[in-house]
């Protein structure tokens, strides 16, 4: 069940989770130690289009590797990293921007995403999320993560604002 | 609908986008920032084999990353990256090389293409592109980007100057 | 068949091989012969959750390639690499531990698993694992190496150390 | 159709293409120009049960890059590579190891392969190989090149010079 374009136009704040959501919830390991994940330009091309129109979007990732903020940094989104109570770091970030939960939309796909998932207006979930999380009734997303899950929500929050059908 | 041998025969450019379409639209990121991609020695075995047939073809991208000339540089093909405008870099191309947009094929996978797809002689999109773009009537090949959309391609024109059925 | 949950409790330690069971069974190789692998953040999320629970876990690989260890480290998982004879290595740190054969769930994929696959309590293999192995009656995961398998028997143990079903 | 037992029996030199034969014809291409390609574990444990049974083995690749070397390197493999003619080269290789054409088994995937493929005793070709090469009579495998097409063949010999049936 896609949200309907009110409750989207209304969301002040997209927050994703990194990995299983912007990559396939890969790593690619490296003799020392070092790590690599594989992400997709199309998503990026998607949250371009979605920042210009003046959607807020953020990062919030457990994983502390360096390759969350590379990728952040690539598409020019707020990122926060290493943060193993994401619900309590999300709270500190809506206070400061003086966002309610109920105006955020989180996306998720794994265990510790399903607390922010549970307490925000939007929650949504990518195709192939823990059946843990897809239980909690977030909206579903028909891409994959790191195979347009990412895309296809920015081109749905886009549609919604743009109050159009996304047309070139 | 593959467009018949005559159209086919009177390109003389044929211009590639380059993420999407040499690759499956993914990119691998770093702990540091760089990027790698995923590209096909099948498809670096069709441009050699149309390159030495004697049709000229180029790359025209809007990342920015040296995945992009890296490439272009082992296959031996011109390349231009970090074009925000294509349709207005493209131009400039053909009035240097004599050529009209009549004559020019453009294979393109993303809304960035849109412009250079409906402006061109023989428009290609890969058959992932994303449904803006897909949606322009262009011919879709059978094959994804990353996974032999170039190798048809290629293989495609080299059969239609070739006038044969491109056996071994 | 799943294994029942009694005998699941009952298991002291997890030995998993890493090739094909953390992996995809495939490596990238580089120009100077170095490699890396790719695993799953999945996996990695049901290793925590289980040692949490206090299930001793280890890697036992052939493989000598320092991926292993650098994976092995990230999980804060033992490990033993560059093995030739698995069974004799699986005994020698049975005895340490003073735990015996039966006490064993062991994870496999390949005929150099076969030995230890047939000696241990609870035997499992990959959905991908090798004909000449998946023919040895282990348990058979759904997901393939690389691709799941880890968190798939993770949980399975977490929820019958649990005696639970594992929901958020 | 399985090559019989007796034919494969008579190989004396096992011939394999190295880029979508030990890959699946994928490369990796990084900022500086570098490639990385993906291999299979479990080619590299079937080549090293096939050679422990005495079949020479070696891999004959017109790619330049040092990635053929590493991956050679690693299965100790001879291998030759940069090689634009590949018969010619193979017949050098021949007379020096005195061998005939007849004795030759051949791995290839692509239209740089069909003069070899052409030439030996038993060609093979994998799964996914070009329609041009796949058109040539010779032996299909049932994987696609990296992912298992080699272990696959390997197995193939092994067990036509076990006379068994490759249990473990």
């Amino acid at each position: 069940m896609v949200p309907d374009k009110a409750r989207l136009a209304g969301v002040r704040l997209l927050v994703f989770d990194f990995d299983g959501v912007f990559t396939d919830n890969s790593v690619y390991v490296f003799e020392d130690g070092r790590e690599a994940v594989r992400c997709s330009r199309g998503d990026g091309m998607g949250v371009a289009r979605l920042r210009e129109h003046g959607l807020e979007m953020l990062i919030l990732s457990t994983e502390e590797n360096a390759v969350v903020s590379a990728r952040a940094k690539k598409l020019k989104l707020e990122y926060f990293h290493g943060v193993w109570n994401k619900l309590d770091q999300l709270k500190r970030i809506l206070e400061e921007k003086n966002v309610s939960l109920d105006q955020v939309a989180y996306v998720g796909n794994d265990i510790n995403d399903a607390e922010c998932l549970r307490s925000v207006g939007v929650p949504i979930v990518v195709a192939d999320a823990y059946d843990e999380v897809r239980q909690l009734g977030a909206y579903i997303t028909k891409a994959t993560g790191g195979n347009g899950a990412v895309r296809e929500i920015c081109d749905m929050f886009y549609n919604a604002r743009l109050g159009g059908d996304g047309g070139v």
